[in-house]
């Protein structure tokens, strides 16, 4: 029952905060009661803190795309969701934390027998949180494909990552299968693998399969900017997204321990040193310090940390952060060029940032466990830890982009995944939704008059 | 001193929960105090979330509805909360939860003597979450009379909708009154009738008595779309209630006991199932997925589940949420033909599915108290449950049409309710208010040259 | 280690809530860590309300200019956060809270050995409080000279008062430098002076030297209304802002503790009274609740409130928001008539009512600790009270006047504050980050037929 703590001390050691976090055997049975509602009241808020994230990817993939799709982008935010709520509900839940194998759960379909839950956690807080999980790995895909994917192929799409795709390989490593259960085991706290890169190559496969949006690459093949119609939304929905993580990073430690502030804390200089150095990057490359790519770095640098914020030293996360806003321009100019159109650049920071920074717990992993938040580097993992944190992400780049490509080819093949040029040029609002997302009509009186 | 939690107990022998959720007695007394600090940390952050869904009510409604009355929008609904905590510490509170008859409590003014907390709380921190809910009583009216209603109408019945005719319905369940002392006594977790469908009758007294807006019928009184302005405010609004809601649900505890988790998991489904709902039957019938519509489903879940959140299964919260997103369509098209013109479906979403969601309490309730989050359907309440609610439904709903008819009738009759036609059609902005919600103005630098 | 605490304590004899609120002489050994953990929690979820606040001061900023610079504005307010993260992370801290003299701490950069913590609170998540406070004094500066500053001299000007300027007030008073030492210490239990007038002083000091925005005043001198471009951003702002003074009041306590409700309490009611009277104020001036007046009252309300609310009863928080109420509508018209030009208020919402409310806690603070949310007016400072108060105000207004001042000029003399007219008139978008923050352009489409 407690397959995940027991991977996390297995992994590094980590017993300092461990140990004050298992309150069962640290203070008397008198206390044991409140500890554990102080647990769930802790994880549920983190949860709700996840789902809030879900407007923060609805704006910010809203206000870097333009005005005639806002109102379908806000539609499949929506249905992310909702939809990912009742397919993870009925079964995604069972496949990822069910009793099964070591490759998938079985058991626990709709949270019945067989369902599994963590330490002091009651299940419906473990499955609230986790639903909340599933539905971001669905939510990134959406951003790549915008602008030009069929309302009915996405609602497909979107439920399959939700229910299977996204809860298989979570099912290898936090429900206990053959990723966790390597002789050093992988880590990945909170799902920089997981959940975004998951989520980042779904959306490669995406938006290779569906092709670029009409008038990206110009006759000769150069990219175009197209410029996003809203950046208030696309910073405020970063914001948000920075606030969500304050629940997606601390609350996976699943209990309201010691370690949690730590966590906190790496999470935030990560995200700090991502704008910052994305934003000199750009200014470098391109005179001007834009401001989408600084937000976008400041999501690269919470990509990054996600991995290993409960492993790191600070001065690790300021690092992991830094690069990961490095990263991510270069990543962003290079599927550009290679004719990917990814028109948030969701690929780069979900897909590439999730990557590196899995692989860099291999590199910046402390073994000092009361000390994660000191300064100081250490390489506590070893080789083994880094062979381990290939493994997993090689093993899961593989898997989602052999089973979203199959998805997307099988879409493409029935009933389609994009909407025809027309509906492309006019904008997907009122083609696919029957109305459009802004609204400045001659007045209804003035046609009355 | 606990009678809202009495009430609970003898309402479905919901033992299990219960006697988890009173650590006086369970616990030793040295952890008591860590319990009630905990009890009190986690209503308050349920408040904030609370206090939080004002800004989701103005962006719904914001977004619905036209530019040119935008800023007279986002006024209402800072004065909901502002005038309204004023009102409601000056008296409302004590109507509400002050010591008093069955009907009325009138001890406790600006919470002095007299004045009710519960359980382990503290007064500040009951006042707190309870305020907010009276706020949100008020706001859902704005979004109903929305376009046409003269400021200085609203901040009046806005006040008296605050501080006296909520606080009524509220002491006769929540303070203990007649409703909540029949025999088998009405159960209204969170408050679909008591928030909800009061707010929801009085929009459609509102509505009635003010009229539809100029232009919302053709010469043949035939109904036509005048459409929000901006689909991304009232999508993102839809998003901030659903993060509000979980304080609302589960902050409606009163303690961080063992009951919250399953709260959650049961306001999540619902508002899915909802969404879904919605979206399918809107797209059955007019062949697009409309976006509002589908927003209005995820509210219809949400108000639906919200009395029989602690009650029932998770198949049950599936049920409701998904009935609730049916319903609200075909209710918005209805009153849409008798002609009351609601902008933003507040009488289908608040009124409709909350009554609807009350009366669910007497069909799905279960009576196992350990497992509300299992699956499975149980008829638990038995007919005495299921004629208490419908006592307690039209009880509220007669009293609140009775009283918010009087009052806007009065208005009418005094200071006015709605503007001038030319008023009307420029918008509420500039006349009202002074200044437009959105500036576009030639720049004044381009005056000066 | 307490010495903040101890500050409270001695300062008004808070005996009852403070006694509770060492659950480690309290309470047995047993029930320490989970009251610990409590405490922390508690403190981080405020430190993530307090971060949120970033996204309420951008679009406060951005609603109430005008839409050439919106771009800008938003990636100010990611700077602020970041950069100030970095900054305050390497020295700021340190300055503020790390062993030192009685001006400034000069041990524990990048939280080495020397660095501070409050009471229960680990250090990471003290840090993570802090943190959020240093980027709120940074931001209040960005709204008065918004729509004319080099982002260059932004960047250098965020990063100084980050790092050195609020840090060293910090040190005088939570740091326990001079200002606690005071016979009868100074009392600023949030920051109404020590973070909000330190960005109000600042704020006026930009303004001055910067000069007014073009087109501001006219060939007479006479004022003229630039209208913010999207009011509700502003108020949307306005509403998170208000969400996210519930972890800036009550997280200031640092403890999950019994006085936290009242200050939610007390927080609540300013922000109400500052939002209604500063409506009636402009609604009798200028014959109409102008909208963004009274979203600055509400703000007015919650600066004025900040410092006294764990120490006056519910009628002084009333009282005291009321009066900020009024005051900041004269006050902004005030520094507009003195042609300080300062496009969103923050000198007189921070500034004017920051000094106000620290001094009002010498005149409504009521020794009554057991009931702060009482109803009732106490005089429990006494006049020393009062002098130390102004002590505090008059200090830190001239030690940020003068090194603010210097900033500026030096900034000016060097790197230049103000764009250029001809940038100013295009707006900053364009100019200093490469691309419109709302882009209308034709279509690519119609220019590729």
């Amino acid at each position: 029952m407690t397959r995940r703590r027991a991977a996390l001390i297995g992994l590094l050691g980590l017993a300092g905060p461990v140990v004050i976090a298992t309150p069962a055997f640290a203070q008397s049975a008198e206390a044991v009661d409140t500890q554990t509602y102080l647990d769930n009241v802790f994880v549920l808020l983190s949860a709700v803190l996840v789902i809030f994230m879900q407007a923060g990817f609805a704006l910010v993939e809203a206000g870097l795309t333009r005005a005639k799709s806002v109102a379908n982008i806000m539609m499949k935010n929506m249905m992310d969701f909702c939809a990912g709520v009742l397919a993870f509900f009925a079964v995604g839940f069972a496949f990822a934390f069910g009793e099964g194998n070591d490759f998938i759960g079985y058991k626990g379909f709709f949270l019945g027998d067989g369902a599994f839950t963590y330490g002091t956690l009651s299940l419906p807080v473990f499955f609230v949180f986790q639903v909340a999980f599933a539905a971001t790995a669905a939510t990134i895909v959406s951003g790549a494909m915008a602008e030009r994917t069929k309302f009915k192929a996405y609602f497909v799409y979107s439920i399959v990552i939700s229910a299977v795709i996204y809860p298989i390989v979570v099912h290898w490593q936090w429900g206990g299968g053959w990723l966790y259960q390597l002789s050093t085991p992988f880590h990945d706290f909170a799902g920089s693998t997981l959940v975004h890169m998951t989520g980042g190559v779904a959306s490669l496969m995406g938006a290779m399969i569906i092709g670029p949006r009409i008038g990206k690459y110009d006759a000769e093949g150069r990219p175009r900017a197209i410029l996003g119609h809203n950046i208030p939304f696309a910073v405020l929905g970063t914001f948000v997204l920075l606030v969500g993580w304050y629940g997606f990073n601390p609350g996976s430690e699943l209990a309201a321990d010691g370690a949690i502030g730590g966590i906190a804390l790496n999470t935030t200089l990560a995200a700090a040193a991502g704008a910052v150095t994305a934003m000199l990057t750009i200014w470098a490359k391109t005179k001007k310090p834009d401001v989408s790519m600084t937000a976008n770095g400041m999501l690269a640098g919470l990509v990054g940390i996600t991995a290993g914020c409960a492993a790191v030293s600070t001065i690790g996360s300021v690092i992991i952060g830094a690069v990961a806003g490095v990263l991510v321009v270069f990543s962003v100019f290079f599927f550009e060029r290679i004719k990917i159109d990814d028109p948030v650049g969701a690929i780069s920071v979900h897909g590439v940032c999730g990557a590196f920074g899995t692989i860099c717990v291999g590199l910046f992993a402390t073994a000092d466990a009361e000390g994660f938040w000191k300064q100081g580097l250490f390489y506590g993992g070893g080789v083994d830890q880094l062979v381990s944190q290939i493994i997993g992400v090689v093993s899961v780049a593989v898997f989602v982009a052999v089973t979203a490509g199959a998805l997307f080819l099988a879409i493409k093949a029935t009933i389609g995944l994009r909407v025809d040029a027309a509906e492309e040029l006019e904008g997907l609002d009122v083609v696919e939704h029957g109305a459009p997302g802004y609204s400045t009509e001659p007045s209804l009186e003035a046609a009355m008059a």
